[in-house]
């Protein structure tokens, strides 16, 4: 079987420096002439400079009278002087000019009218009392803005005072996109309920062109093109005249399916395929004919941080301006993360402040997982020459999220369960909004993360197995000399989680031993896991017996999810989660799910945010509605 | 004469409860349903749940064929394993479901074909190899966004892999915008070069309609009306109605021609008028019918400051969005500053990093200052109860440029030179583009800024009386201690800067002691007047015979400027600026301009490229064609 091998990998600073080089000198963006008032975002062509003065004469800063100040020299109460209305004394409104051969304004209410032509000053004016001088703010001919200047709206009023109606602005980059892939379905109304897609949703390109937009460029999107060489050719061929910049995403990688490459060696020239990053590899930098062309992964974090470490330094080059920095702050990661040497990689984190340190916890790695991005507050590089990070040494995170917003965020790291979106919701609707994010790690993870002091608090539902009693038996021996408060969140409904209609007949946990049952089980350490363990030797049940005791998931939506895919036939979960995709569930045990919290912590506003919203009818209510839960002692403080 | 008077002031603080409570509820913002790929930016009304799984099924993560790994198990390079295509083997691609049955994937270069029925596997594959696990990424039902999220370019990735192809979202808030006052002109094409306006350009409206679109609502902007209360009140009232917020601009203060606060009464209720803040006093909030209304106050600062503290939380609050704040750092105030206890002030700087320290500088305070906006690198919020900010202690700045920016800004002190914004623009086309900030405090106020480290450089031309030689003889007694490198810019002529035509006749520095000729100077310290006060000495002229004498100005372009305006017959300055605008030109003397660099500067990247600026063809060429400059030797190191 045919397949492309790649270049010799080029380091994301080499493949940016000939991007620099040799990609930027291929496009040549033009200039064009825009309306002031529509130029916001836009950059200046040329150096503009005043082409009149602000203010452009003298005039009044308050309504009154322009006069002439020394015709008021000596005014007093006991002596006032009288000026001749229409000669010595006009009246002007802010922002008039003032008259030849006046320099001051009284203010309107400190002029009396003796009559129709006459008015009368009780006090002395000062020269340029209340008079802006002509060339304030501007003066003619002064430097606005030089070229290469990124227009703001501010910057609109300071063009508009200085004359400029119309600006000369660097055209707007115009950047094709070409998403590739014969798996890929267009995102056009689909019924998704009636017709499980056996495809893929194309997404990449409207992500690209959301970042092309906020990067000042125009993206030119064309329909999903198939796996199919003539068919992308003639894409290209069609369109890469008009445009600056041409994007191909999918089909850049070394497979027998990905044509890209040697499309573009037919009618151009490839200067780098593959790039040592993580994720990102099959990254393709080439020229097609006379226009650059960058080869996108298709993995969507792949196609982001090649957009944005290679496509959008090009964008700022051409532009003549700055590459946007995201705001940095230092954080210690969690755990220790090993990375692969000789490879940059983009590690994607959650981040929270504890204490007085930032901490940063490492989200799900693969190339394939977008919400490792949506969810994430920040970025670590893990450079080249490094084997990854050490849980004592802080490293740069670059933001994500606006840091008010991180501070804001309440941390939750335990076992899972589907009131705490609930509760997540409802944060979100006050003003300010208080963001909540939560780890699903398993009670004992939740309990250990308290202790390490890298949470704000920790869900549980941990059984005792000696004393039957829930949560507090661990709290007491595992977070010894730390002082929490524990509040109750529900009480809640496990079960076996089953196919609809329950074809396999599972009536208990007796039948997990049954030779056609294949279980889903929870990660050690988890709170369902504790439970089915007690359970299973409570009814003496031997677990080895039980096919597919070993595989774990690590929420019950998995489970769930598991179960409904048919790769098995029955796990241990909560009610909401089989109600949540219709499934069958035969209960087996009532639990108690608490919330630990470190006495610490307690009085933080959002917090006691957090407290009240878990008080509130409207949280009862939500949860109630959604079955599987006992809302009576919610909220209620344990000791 | 009729005035009306604010109502008690109120602090921001109390201004803003004010406007969350009452105001806020005025708003009731519906919903809309949008396509996902326009839904950048827009806030989610509803939390959204995933509708699918990501991916939707177990699929391909390779190109190759789909197996069973059990039926793989034992294969090796000697003993092969025969698989039947289509039955126990499945071509697939990249994002393909795999086959009911299979559970792992064998790239296509290890698949070999024996026949067209017929493949050989020489190595055994292990369970999900090559897989993608359905709901890796998202599984069906789980929340992906809350509501009141508001939706990023990341975010469309997310939710098309989700399955949501429409979401709902909260409808933009509408905000009519009523310019008025009757010096207003619409900015329109008109010619200003034959028709020297007699009114002032309205940009106000356009400015904030750029900061609406930012903070996610749309603006609604009304043509100009005048200063009449009638059509005041008729705009008001044939559009309140179809939208959610209404900015009337100007007219809000406590002069006669003030009549937003007497509109709103009439028909609804004002809140507050009068805000103790700096710029931004004349702010009102109110209830017009059953809308809320603030009134902005017409300069530009306080129109900008009003509506970023009073409108924007506004916005964020019905959004359900956080209040973005701008990033911060700490300064030292360059020097100290006063403020008026009892009032908020909003203090434009500059800001620098020099040495280790940052250093704020402030720019001009009037409200009707654009440019002390557009210049500023950020806003020091001086606090009601302070009395100003003393140098020795550093304040939070919040920033108005990126970061990157400003540290790669390169800061000038001293002098005001034409050719600095040539050297400014060609900085500015660089990649990256190199900063450059100047401020005109005259030369010795540049060689102080560099013997108090507030600077990178300083720009001056400095007669020495004594020995007749330039700038050394200062930068030896005034920066004893202190290496620096000096750079010559350029020579240049200084001369008397006439009203075109010279009507007065004027042939030296003899005739500023006419009785009819005006003289405007410049500020005590810089070079020019030095220079004069050394020349009328060398003739014997009487510096108090000369008419404005004491009128000081702090640029050559403001002198050239009152000359040009008719206040003044003649000022001292360089021949670039009376070229600039037109005026008459009498040579005094040649000068020399140099450049002081701190020795610690003179290698950092962003000094060096100046240097190479200065030395380069382009920038000759360029202050060349200027006039009135010579530039043999400029670029060269002086010792």
């Amino acid at each position: 079987m045919k397949r492309t091998i790649y270049l010799k990998k080029k380091t994301l600073a080499e493949a940016r420096a000939i991007v620099s080089s040799k990609i930027a000198k291929l496009i040549h963006l033009g200039t064009e002439t825009v309306p002031v008032v529509d130029a916001i975002g836009r950059v200046t062509a040329e150096p503009l400079y005043a082409k009149i003065s602000s203010p452009p004469f003298h005039c009044a800063a308050m309504d009154g009278i322009a006069i002439k100040a020394e015709s008021t020299y000596g005014a007093t109460e006991e002596s006032p002087k009288s000026l001749r209305l229409h000669q010595e004394a006009f009246f002007v409104n802010t922002g008039n000019p003032i008259p030849a051969g006046t320099d001051a304004v009284i203010m309107i209410e400190d002029v009396h009218l003796v009559d129709s032509e006459t008015v009368e000053i009780r006090e002395a004016a000062y020269p340029w009392q209340h008079v802006r001088a002509m060339g304030e703010d501007v003066i003619t001919t002064e430097m606005v803005f030089p070229e290469n200047h990124k227009i703001t709206a501010y910057d609109v009023g300071a063009l508009l005072a200085s004359g400029h109606l119309r600006i000369c602005v660097k055209r707007r980059p115009k950047v094709l996109i070409v998403p590739t892939g014969s798996e890929l379905l267009e995102p056009v109304e689909i019924d998704l309920k009636s017709n499980p897609p056996s495809n893929i949703i194309e997404s990449n390109s409207y992500v690209l062109s959301g970042l092309i937009i906020e990067d000042g460029a125009q993206p030119v999107r064309r329909p999903v093109v198939e796996d199919n060489a003539k068919k992308i050719r003639e894409a290209l061929l069609s369109d890469y005249n008009s445009v600056d910049l041409i994007l191909v995403i999918a089909g850049s990688s070394a497979g027998s399916e990905d044509y890209t490459r040697s499309i573009i060696e037919e009618s151009g020239e490839v200067f780098v395929h593959g790039i040592s990053m993580m994720p990102g590899k099959p990254t393709l930098i080439g020229r097609f004919k006379d226009r650059p062309i960058i080869g996108i992964p298709g993995y969507p974090v792949s196609a982001i941080l090649a957009y944005e470490e290679v496509v959008r330094p090009l964008l700022h080059q051409v532009l003549g301006l700055m590459r946007p920095e995201k705001p940095k702050i230092r954080a210690f990661p969690t755990r220790k993360i090993p990375s692969k040497l000789g490879t940059e990689e983009f590690l994607r984190v959650k981040v929270g402040r504890f204490g007085e340190r930032f901490f940063a916890t490492p989200l799900p790695r693969g190339s394939g997982m977008i919400t490792s991005l949506t969810k994430a507050d920040g970025l670590i590089r893990i450079p080249v020459h490094s084997e990854g990070l050490n849980e004592d040494e802080a490293v740069e995170v670059e933001l994500l999220r606006p840091f008010e917003e991180i501070l804001n965020t309440v941390t939750m790291v335990g076992s899972h369960d589907l009131t705490l979106d609930v509760l997540a919701n409802l944060l979100g609707k006050l003003y300010p909004p208080v963001f909540f994010s939560s780890h699903a790690v398993g009670s004992l993870g939740g309990i250990l993360a308290i202790r390490k002091g890298i949470c704000h608090m920790a869900g549980l539902h941990l059984l005792d197995p000696e004393t039957g009693e829930y949560n507090l038996p661990y709290i007491r021996s595992y977070l010894k000399g730390i002082e929490v408060r524990v509040v109750h969140l529900v009480f809640r409904e496990q079960g076996l989680i089953v196919q609809r209609g329950n074809p396999k007949g599972i009536k208990g946990l007796e039948d997990l031993l049954r030779k056609d049952v294949r279980f889903i089980n929870r990660q050690k350490g988890s709170g369902t896991r504790v439970l089915l363990d007690h359970t299973l030797k409570t009814l003496s049940l031997d677990p080895s017996e039980i096919q597919g005791y070993e595989k774990e998931e690590y929420t019950h939506m998995a489970v769930a999810s598991t179960v409904s895919s048919g790769i098995a036939d029955a796990g241990l979960g909560i009610l909401s989660a089989a109600k949540a995709i219709d499934l069958d569930f035969i209960p087996i045990a009532k639990e108690r799910y608490d919330l630990v919290i470190p006495a610490v912590q307690f009085e933080d506003e959002k917090i006691r945010r957090v407290v009240e919203i878990i008080r509130s009818d409207e949280f009862k209510k939500t949860v109630l509605q959604m079955g599987g839960y006992d809302v009576s002692r919610t909220g209620e403080e344990l000791t």
